[in-house]
C-alpha cells in the first residue's frame, strides 16, 4: 500500500484524552478514580434547552440547514456577544460550528501561509500546536509567570519571539490551564503588539461565561481589534453542554465567507435542531445558568481550600474557568520525579486521582522554573473532590 | 492585514448551495418554488430515533464522549455495515463522524501527498475535487457514458488518467448525480485496476441503502479492497436525518487511527446523545425505514414517468439513489443556451422549479456530447412533482 501521508508527521493531539484512557482503564480494572483530568461537566444541560430542541424536531428542523448556521441564530449570536463585549457584530459576523474547537483549524487555514509563525501560549491548549503545525505553520510559544498564584503574560518572553513571519496569536484569556486572566493594562499592551505587528489573532473565549466574580473582557473589544480578531465561542462551557457540539467563529466577514466555505467542505452544517434550541439557551442567559456556576463556584473554593492544605502544593483561587493550576514542586521533587507526568501516573495508579501534567498543554519551554499540573473540578461532585484530595494529601505528605 | 491563505485559491465549494441561495430569494420574492435543487427530506426522521435520542439526554450523556465515538455504536455499525457488505468489521475499524462529509477531507489528508493524483468522478460529488485541490492534490476526472437510460463508467478514459502518481480512486457507487450503478464485472474491473495500481480507494456509500430493487454491492466486499477502502458511511439518507449529522468513516485500523487524531483535532466528537440514537436506529434498520423507501418510491415512478413525458427530456429509472439525470441537450439547443446553468437559471426564472445543472457537479471534460441537470425528489411532495414537471413541460414545449 502506498502508505499514510508525510503531513501527519506533524499532527499532535490532545493529551487529555490520554490521561481519560488510563483513567477509564482503571476504572474499568475496578478502581475508583477521581476525574479531575477532563474539562468535562456531571452537571445536565438546562431543561428548557432540551425542550426547545424537542420543539424543533417536532417542527421539522432534521433536515439540513445553510452550512454557516440558520439566520435566526447568527442574529441572536451577533446579538448576545456583540452586546457582553461591547462590539457591533451582524449576522454575517457569525458563522456556526459542530463546537468550538473547529475554529481553530478554519481559521488557520483561512490565514496562516505555509512557513508562518504563529505566537501561542505554552502551557495551553495544545491543539493549537498540533494544528499550526499540520498545516506547514511554525508555532513560537509565549509562556506565563506566577504570582502569588495568579498568572501574567511575560511579555518580554512573548515579543522576543516576533519576527517578520508572525502571521496571528492565539490567546485564551480566561486561560486554558492555568486560569490566568488578563488585567485591562495586559490586553492594551497586547492589543498595540497585534497592531504594530499586523497580527491576525484568535480570541479563544471557551471560558468568558464560567466566571465567579469580575466582568470578563474581550481582546477583541479594543480599538482596532475586532477586525482582525476571530472569537472562538462555544455552548459547551456556559450551558453545561460540551457533547452538544455547537459553537461558533464570530469575526471579520471577508475571514466569515471563508470559514463558511469551510464548512461547505467539511461538514456541511452543524446539527440543525440544536441550532434552533441555542436560540432559546441565549434567551435563558445568565439567569438559566446561575445554577451551574454556583455550583461550580463551591467545588473551586473546595478544590482551592483542599490543595493548600497539602503540603508542598500551593495554588491561587481563580475568578473564572473550571480549572485551577496548582504549584507541585516541591512534591515532585521530594518524590524524585523527572516531570509532572511520571507523578500524574503515579499518582492515578496508588489513589485513583486524574489529572493532566504540564506536559500535556504544549511542548514546555526550556528551563521551566517550576512544576504545575491542571485539575480540572466541572466534572467532579462535592464528596469526591473531598475524598480524592484527601488521598491525594496522604500520597505528597507520605 | 497581512490577507488571506494563498491555499484559498484551491478551495472549491458546492454549488447545490447556490442554486439553494438562488431558489430561497426567489422564494423570498413572493414566488412558488419546487425544489428538486438539493438532496434533502420532507420527511420526518423516524419518531423512535428521537425518542432514543431523548432517553440518552436522560441518561446524561450530555457530554463529551470520546473523540472516535462511543464504542456501543461503533462496534453496532461494524456489524450492521460489515454484514450488508460481507465483511469482518469490528470497533477498531469504526471512527464516529458528523455526517458523512467529514470522511472526505480526513482520508485525503491521512494518505494523500502534495502533488499526489486522484481519480474522481466527473459528474460527480464536488467536495471531491474541492478537497482534493485544497490539501494540493491532482484531482483527475474520470466520467461515464450513457446507454438507454443507464450510466456506466468510461474504463478507457479512467485508464487512461493513471499515472505513477495515481494514489487514490474516489468511487461513488449509487452515484450522485447519475444514480449509476455498477455491475458486477464493472466493480471487478475497477477492483483489479486498484490493485494493480496500488490504490486507496474511498467508496463513498451514502446511497447504497436508498434502494428500491436488486441488491447493492461495496467496492470494499471484492478480495483485497477492504484494506485499502475507507467506506464513507452515513445515516442522513437511510434515516432521513440529514440535519443530525452523524455518519462515520469505515476502513482498515491505520487509517481509522489516524482519522480519529484528525477528530481530537477538528472537533473532539459527534453529537454524544445523537450517537446513542443510531444504536436505536441501526436496531430498528430497513424494517424501520421501508415508508420512507415506499414514498421515495412513488416519487421517483412519478418523476420519471412526467420527465419522460417532455419533448426534448429523456431519463432512466434507477433502482437506488433519490436522483434523477435526465438528458436535456434538445431542449438545451432548441432554446439556445450555450450550457444547462442557463437554462437552469432561466427554469428557475420561468417556473419556480430549481434542479442543478450538470457543471455543479465537478469540473466538466471538454466535449462532453450531451447534457445533463440533476433532480432530486427527496425533498418534495407528489403534488408539486406533477405541478412543477407540468410547468416544466410547458416551458419546453413552449
Amino acid at each position: 500500500m502506498k502508505g499514510l501521508a508525510s503531513r501527519l508527521g506533524r499532527l499532535g493531539t490532545e493529551s487529555a484524552f490520554e490521561v481519560a484512557r488510563q483513567a477509564n482503564e482503571w476504572a474499568t480494572a475496578g478502581n475508583q478514580v477521581f476525574p479531575f483530568h477532563i474539562g468535562d461537566f456531571n452537571i445536565p444541560t438546562p431543561e428548557r434547552v432540551v425542550e426547545a430542541m424537542n420543539r424543533a424536531i417536532a417542527d421539522g428542523k432534521t433536515g439540513y440547514c445553510q452550512p454557516p448556521g440558520i439566520p435566526e441564530l447568527r442574529n441572536a449570536l451577533a446579538e448576545d456577544v456583540g452586546q457582553l463585549r461591547g462590539i457591533d457584530y451582524a449576522l454575517e459576523n457569525v458563522i456556526i460550528q459542530p463546537g468550538g474547537k473547529p475554529t481553530i483549524g478554519k481559521f488557520i487555514m483561512a490565514v496562516m501561509e505555509p512557513g508562518d509563525e504563529v505566537l501561542t501560549p505554552s502551557p495551553g491548549f495544545p491543539i493549537y500546536e498540533s494544528l499550526i503545525e499540520f498545516h506547514e505553520g511554525k508555532a513560537v510559544p509565549y509562556t506565563f509567570y506566577e504570582e502569588e498564584g495568579e498568572f501574567f503574560l511575560d511579555f518580554d518572553q512573548l515579543k522576543a519571539g516576533i519576527t517578520p513571519k508572525t502571521t496571528m496569536l492565539m490567546f485564551n484569556n480566561n486561560h486554558n490551564p492555568t486560569a490566568a486572566e488578563s488585567p485591562r493594562e495586559e490586553l492594551e499592551a497586547l492589543a498595540e503588539i497585534c497592531l504594530e505587528n499586523d497580527l491576525w489573532v484568535l480570541s479563544d473565549e471557551a471560558y468568558i461565561e464560567t466566571r465567579y466574580e469580575g466582568q470578563s473582557q474581550s481582546i477583541a473589544s479594543l480599538p482596532g481589534m475586532a477586525e482582525r480578531t476571530v472569537i472562538l465561542y462555544t455552548f459547551s462551557k456556559r450551558f453545561a453542554m460540551t457533547g452538544w457540539r455547537v459553537g461558533a467563529s464570530i469575526g471579520p466577514p471577508e475571514v466569515m465567507e471563508i470559514i463558511g466555505q469551510l464548512n461547505v467542505n467539511d461538514e456541511s452544517c452543524t446539527n440543525h435542531f440544536a441550532q434552533w434550541a441555542m436560540i432559546d439557551a441565549l434567551a435563558g442567559g445568565d439567569v438559566m445558568c446561575r445554577p451551574i456556576i454556583d455550583k461550580l463556584r463551591v467545588r473551586r473554593d473546595l478544590t482551592c481550600q483542599l490543595l493548600n492544605g497539602i503540603e508542598g502544593v500551593s495554588v491561587g483561587v481563580p475568578a473564572s474557568t473550571f480549572y485551577v493550576y496548582p504549584d507541585v514542586t516541591e512534591v515532585v521533587e521530594k518524590l524524585g520525579f523527572n516531570n509532572t507526568i511520571e507523578l500524574q501516573e503515579d499518582v492515578l495508579r496508588e489513589t485513583g486521582v486524574a489529572f493532566c501534567p504540564r506536559a500535556y498543554f504544549g511542548t514546555p519551554l526550556p528551563d521551566e522554573p517550576r512544576h504545575y499540573v491542571r485539575l480540572a473540578y466541572a466534572g467532579i461532585g462535592q464528596a469526591d473532590i473531598r475524598e480524592g484530595l484527601a488521598r491525594f494529601k496522604d500520597y505528597c505528605e507520605a
